[in-house]
């Protein structure tokens, strides 16, 4: 990309309105205004473009970006690594295994106790509904308390890296692909996405994936259809949020129980596991009494439901239904691949392979989307300093 | 803070004379001057106003600090990080599960594998009496050899974070707090501090805290007051040095079996769990020769020994006997807090939420002493390097 | 090292032909030239002087070194922190087990996940014959499609910390080690160097050692000998490596199944435990068999076979066989010493004590040895680069 053009994109920066933005967290992106969702956008793009041309951009002199994972990670725990090295900022891991967490320290105090001199904390907890998010906010409100009481020099931001009810990183980074794929928001206008269930073998996946793009992608105008089996239903309040959006954007937003239907001349695909909305609180529930037992009972439940809608699968006979039978197929990664990583999954490996390319590219904006997102809330004047980095030019690498 | 006022601690802090600290070690504060102690909270503070002012205080273009724990820790592990990263150094952690240390490899041997590049090693080993400062002057002795020999192009600083006999990051935070709390260490003559045993539901916990409590707040012609049941000694030789300071500071130090006599008229106190100093030295035993019987037959006999003593417990009534009501109440934290992380605990509830914020203000100082011990370690005029931080007056974050 | 003789190792450095290093991996040394070579002893130097001299040799403004360790490590982990460090890279660290690696994702998945800002990636896989280097192929085939397919911004250089094959950090580091203790490359020409197995009592050590040796040592003009009792030879393509080497140099390989021999007159000595390679092949299949209990009697079998030839230990009497009785003894370290680490192992006691020094020596190369493969494949002009950092001057720590 050549310098007008990151200096065009700076411009259009400076047009939007994303101030409170700043010293903020990123939790939901429907708590986001429209024009700081494309402040996020933008961001992302320039310092895509800045790396891609051998700027620097490192603002932090120094700082830490705190992680605390609650479930197993690899791009997200290096997406976020990623993120803060290109600003500047050393990973710390809060290791609960390893510290004295579990020792009846209450989270305002461990959130106090990591803070001194961190800048961005971020959380995935996307194991149980009802905790994720909640735990999210009470580290947010413990360190603004910190700050506040002048224990902590700096209030740290809070990033969801995953919680129980949206993955912002995630669908930021799959909304961004969508932009660049079809060139422009302006193209996405009346494209219809198919946000559906799919069979996987194993059990539980975080409902965060398909809420988070219901609550995002009915903001751009397009025509969203969620699609799962009759008892896989999301959290009731997402939904609304989603219609809320279409009604806004003028687009649309349906449920419907036929993977068919949403397939029918879908422009983009996006077929993933999720487990029951309804079953998830149970879990939690039998969590929180202890009963593991219980759990077990679910978890065969849970798989046995599953095993009964093994045709939700993206098979490359759906994908000829979609429009011109070429919808752009998307998933977070890693998919459950039929024949590949499990007997029947998912996707079937054709279909998979056919978009390995724009699926890889999908996952890369993640870093520079939790990148934007750090430095939109710690830098005062983000569209000035992107520009001073412009300015200098300072390699990244000696040429 | 303004820059007069930091321009004033850095001309206090030329007054001093703390050469002897320039590559060396901080493995126990009474092997410190006053000088070195007064230095270690001057540079402490100058760091804390710096980043306050968002000025840069990375004075490392680059360098490992080296960290090892053999107990679990987060605000210790934290606070080490974090002082390493606000002087621009980057954490390895020497995970022994994950290394070859186990297999017969010597300490001399470790020590200088880890430190090819190493600026400073903080070793956290506090789990048997007579090993974890031994175990620091061996890898002190080890490196410091290395470096004589060629091997290393530096010497790494070995700084204690928590042994058997001491624990001066966490005490020299305590000592900082107080100074800032009593508005400057003149106030503190004749104030009274009670070092106090309090009951725990756990076993074990070390010794370090009261031991380098008594052996650094006597220095400072406070009346120390170490209180605990029969039983409950810490180590002689430390009962020696804090007889020693006090009688050197014009203060005192006494030792008495009765907590309301510790807490009647104290200005600060330090209720805290420890394990007897005999038993622990049984207990080293006992591992040394593999009595995994005996040890648990220990754990037993001293969890019910502890039992006997749950009156000793900080109660809104004891503190109502301290000066005014009003003893500042202190912790290293995580404190076990009745009814809130165990039924019957060091405090109640009560008194502890009084004191949230200057716990947490305690904790706060620690990364900052942290990087103070560093900075005097490594670099060879520290006055004249943080004079030069604030007039170049870099800033850590673009504002 | 005083600045004019930097400079005139920059300039010699300018006389190799290197170019091909660039953008390239250093997976096994006989895939590289004999001016790539020396290129990456000469930048290794330069660094290790820079570093003497308190000179900033940080390269990189920002970037990250990945990890992957599916073997434990001390002493490769911290040097490839260490290297990352010194040039001003990160380390990321790819835990599989905190990872989804595990849940069917494939190699070409994965490596493109944890490339999306990666310099270089550094694995050590050197459990399974046949498995390590060929997923070090995959990863760097996968992350240069990355590249190509525009999904990364930067292709990430590979960099081989132990295969089955071959271990070429080690191994440039003790022939660096060789260089500078007998005064120049030169020197070495016709020096006898007795590779040779040892005794432990622990079971299946890497091949990679001994395979190395034999692989880098031969080009040099020295006299070669490969020493092991029957059974235990190693692969016969580097065995063909080696031979092919000692033509090309003026220089001899021979293989002998006494270690007597081998030590008669040797200038230098690398006695170390390895398991046998036809062994290590059968070990492979069962496991890809899924057959513990093979695995099992297959360690009991080889373990009884290790017995048989306790003889094999380098002794003080095997010593003074050598040239002047005093060749010099190199060890990758950790060593099994008799009486020090096990009952009866690889090297006595006495032998190791003399050579702790030049041991040490030794390793101290590593770090320098990973950053100069690491700087000569991602820096366009490394000449240029490291006359500036000589010229700028630019201090590590503040003097």
């Amino acid at each position: 990309m050549v310098t007008e053009k990151i200096k065009s994109i700076i411009s259009e920066l400076q047009q939007l309105h994303y101030k409170s933005m700043y010293l903020n967290d990123f939790l939901l992106t429907w708590e986001k205004s429209d024009d700081e969702v494309q402040a996020t956008f933008r961001v992302a793009e320039i310092l895509r473009a800045l790396r891609q041309k051998n700027i620097s951009s490192r603002v932090f002199d120094s700082g830490l970006g705190v992680s605390l994972f609650r479930d197993q990670s690899t791009r997200t725990r290096f997406s976020f690594a990623s993120a803060c090295n290109l600003l500047g900022l050393a990973v710390q891991d809060l290791d609960e295994g390893k510290s004295q967490v579990a020792h009846g320290e209450t989270v305002r105090e461990t959130a106090n106790m990591i803070s001194f001199m961190a800048d961005v904390i971020g959380i995935r907890d996307d194991m149980y509904i009802g905790k994720g998010n909640t735990f999210m906010r009470e580290v947010a409100q413990a360190v603004n308390e910190g700050y506040l009481e002048k224990v902590l020099e700096q209030r740290p931001t809070l990033i969801n890296l995953q919680c129980d009810i949206d993955h912002p990183t995630q669908t930021m980074a799959d909304m961004l692909h969508l932009i660049n794929y079809f060139g422009g928001v302006e193209n996405l206008k009346d494209k219809k996405l198919a946000m559906t269930w799919a069979y996987s073998p194993s059990y539980g996946k975080p409902l965060s994936v398909p809420q988070g793009v219901i609550g995002l992608m009915t903001r751009f105008g397009m025509e969203v259809a969620l699609a799962h089996p009759a008892g896989y239903g999301v959290m009731p309040e997402v939904e609304e949020v989603a219609r809320g959006n279409a009604a806004g954007s003028g687009g649309s937003f349906f449920i419907t129980s036929s993977m068919a239907e949403a397939f029918e001349g879908a422009h983009i695909v996006y077929p993933k596991s999720w487990a029951p909305y309804a079953a998830m609180e149970k879990r939690t529930e039998l969590f929180g009494g202890g009963d593991s037992d219980g759990i077990k009972a679910l978890e065969q439940e849970l798989l046995a439901h599953n095993a009964q809608h093994k045709d939700w699968e993206c098979t490359q006979k759906l994908m000829s239904t979609t429009h011109k039978g070429s919808a752009l197929y998307m998933h977070c990664l890693p998919a459950d691949i039929t024949d590949v990583s499990c007997e029947e999954g998912e996707v079937e490996a054709s279909v998979f392979d056919r978009y390995r390319v724009p699926l890889y590219m999908e996952a890369s904006y993640k870093p520079y989307i939790i990148a934007s997102m750090i430095l939109l809330s710690k830098v005062e004047d983000p569209a000035d300093t992107l520009n001073q980095l412009l300015v200098s030019g300072a390699a990244r690498i000696p040429k």
